[in-house]
């Protein structure tokens, strides 16, 4: 037996938002001094490292289980199974549905019960719930529906990755230009046919960065400080991923038992450009290779740093042919990747 | 193999809330009206429907995961282990970390992060990640542990269950006083030993039953219109629960091969006093039998309704000598079962 993708979907909101779009907001340092820089200047550093031109937000009539909703139709869509034989919905996140202009984060039923209504599946037997594991949430569900396979609870899984982290930033942070929306999911079978997932790879780094992405005051001391932001400290992450992201897609690849140069692309969290290509350069190094050419595909310009979503989303944009000179055949090796709070890193091997 | 429960552990809260507590609330009808009955005769049927006579909250200086970890730390003295062995930490809850007297769930880092950061467990291969499932999140959580160990990516699992229901309350709803605070933890182990968790079952009915528990304003009108409270409808949960979760059991107890008569206890969620009856009624009067004397534990009347975190601690009291008339012996078969938002409906069945 082996289990594989069938089916993917996307979606990736309306509303564009540029970099020229923030010109106006007053960017503060930490401890709310201000920059002395202009909103120009910080935008070009900003594009330089992160590589981000435009990010999507939902717009204001949807939260991030309509979002999944769609991603969702069209995986079963593109999978052609009949919704209702679905064993499990798995629905990664991290702050659940958030009205537009609300702070709070709406999480009963849980985003994956609200799905599976919207679907309209009616078997019961069809377990949905929630997995909150950082921005690697929907690779965490993967293996968690492997899980299930391999144990025998399971033939087919809906796993999604769905966020809106546009209704947690903090406008007076530099970071909430790195932030968007999107959905992206996957239909996760038991199969006959060759290849599928060859091997995984889970970590969680706690003892000293738990608290690297948290959940802080605005950076003006003047907000109420019982309203809180996504926040993060991006040189502590930068340096954790790189200290132990290629180690993790190493070991990963070491087990699949597959060689590096078999390796066709690599899938990885659109967090940041110049760290996730750090981190690819760093793990060929381990091999002693150059990076070869086109192993990456990106879609963080255009659509910024969507946490559990990137992964699903560029995915399901290769396959329909929207990424350029980004091509998957038939028994391609891929490596999927990501990292993000938990510190949590995760990684599987995946044939075409 | 087989998959136990080795170590148990819970935390109850130190404030004690009496139902006499709730004299000066200004309990109100859905659509705002006032009620044409007295607090005291409120009270009164109240006690007589769901059995609470108290229940705790936690203390103004602790969120959430602060209880989780004392539970967690007694579940991990009880059972032996060396933390630094566990797999995975499997939180179950549903509104993250709120601090008191605000309205924000905090969910980033994940609160399975925050427990092994405060267990101090180094061990990045442990892997921290939260579900959520409504009430019946810590018997899922159980169940996917046992999907880790069958499918050979664990061997020790830590599964929390823990809650507080107090934060997200509206103080003009007489629910409110249904609610509490809690935490427990239960370390999850693959073993040559006899027993264990001999069949499971697991639902989710969303299709007409989604919104029976949801997140809405509070029954006072002139309240904030953006800020939302835990809401049901209590009438038609009752009724679901009463037709489906019976079957559930009896479904989970035929798998498992073992005669209802060999049933030693049953450890429900504890919801409400009377739909607990009258569900464990229905159950024995599927086998033609009535419900033996003793077979239903209850902390109710003392702890409330914690969610997730009702099932272990009562498993973890019983087994602590702490519920007045209830044993728990070697060899003995014990059915767990939960319903709650979702709308989930799961159960075990295990040998002690």
């Amino acid at each position: 037996m082996n289990i594989k993708i069938t089916g993917t979907g996307s979606y990736i909101p309306t509303e564009k938002v540029t970099n020229s779009d923030f010109a106006k907001h007053e960017f503060l340092n930490e401890d709310g001094s201000n920059f002395n820089l202009s909103n120009d200047i910080i935008a070009e550093k900003f594009v330089e490292i992160t590589g981000i031109l435009e990010r999507r937000y939902a717009s204001d009539d949807m939260v991030n289980s309509d979002m999944a909703f769609i991603a969702a139709k069209k995986a079963i869509a593109s999978s052609k199974i009949d919704p209702e034989t679905l064993d499990y919905i798995i629905f990664a996140h991290n702050y659940g549905d958030i009205k537009s202009h609300t702070i709070q984060s709406d999480t009963v039923p849980s985003l994956a019960t609200r799905v599976k209504y919207l679907l309209q599946i009616k078997n019961p037997k069809c377990v949905a719930y929630d997995v909150l594991f950082g921005c690697p949430g929907w690779i965490e569900g993967v293996i968690q529906a492997q899980a299930f396979i391999r144990a025998g609870m399971a033939k087919k899984c809906l796993v999604i990755g769905s966020e809106t982290l546009s209704r947690v930033v903090d406008k007076h942070d530099r970071d909430s230009m790195i932030y968007s929306d999107g959905a992206g999911a996957a239909i996760i079978e038991a199969t006959d046919e060759p290849g599928g997932i060859l091997a995984h790879e889970s970590a969680t780094y706690s003892f000293d960065e738990a608290k690297y992405l948290y959940f802080g005051n605005s950076f003006n001391k003047d907000e109420d400080e019982n309203i809180r932001y996504i926040k993060m400290y991006g040189r502590k992450i930068y340096e954790f991923a790189l200290s132990n992201v290629p180690q993790a897609m190493a070991s990963c690849l070491e087990k699949s038992g597959i060689p590096i140069t078999s390796l066709k692309k690599i899938l990885i969290h659109q967090a940041n450009e110049k760290m996730d290509e750090a981190i690819v350069n760093r793990f060929y190094k381990r091999y002693k290779m150059d990076t070869p050419k086109d192993i990456m595909p990106m879609s963080i310009h255009k659509l910024g740093n969507s946490s559990v979503a990137t992964v699903p989303t560029l995915y399901d944009l290769i396959l329909n042919d929207e990424v350029e000179n980004h091509k998957i055949e038939k028994g391609d090796i891929l490596l999927f990747a990501s990292v993000g709070a938990g510190m949590n890193i995760n990684a599987f091997i995946y044939q075409y």
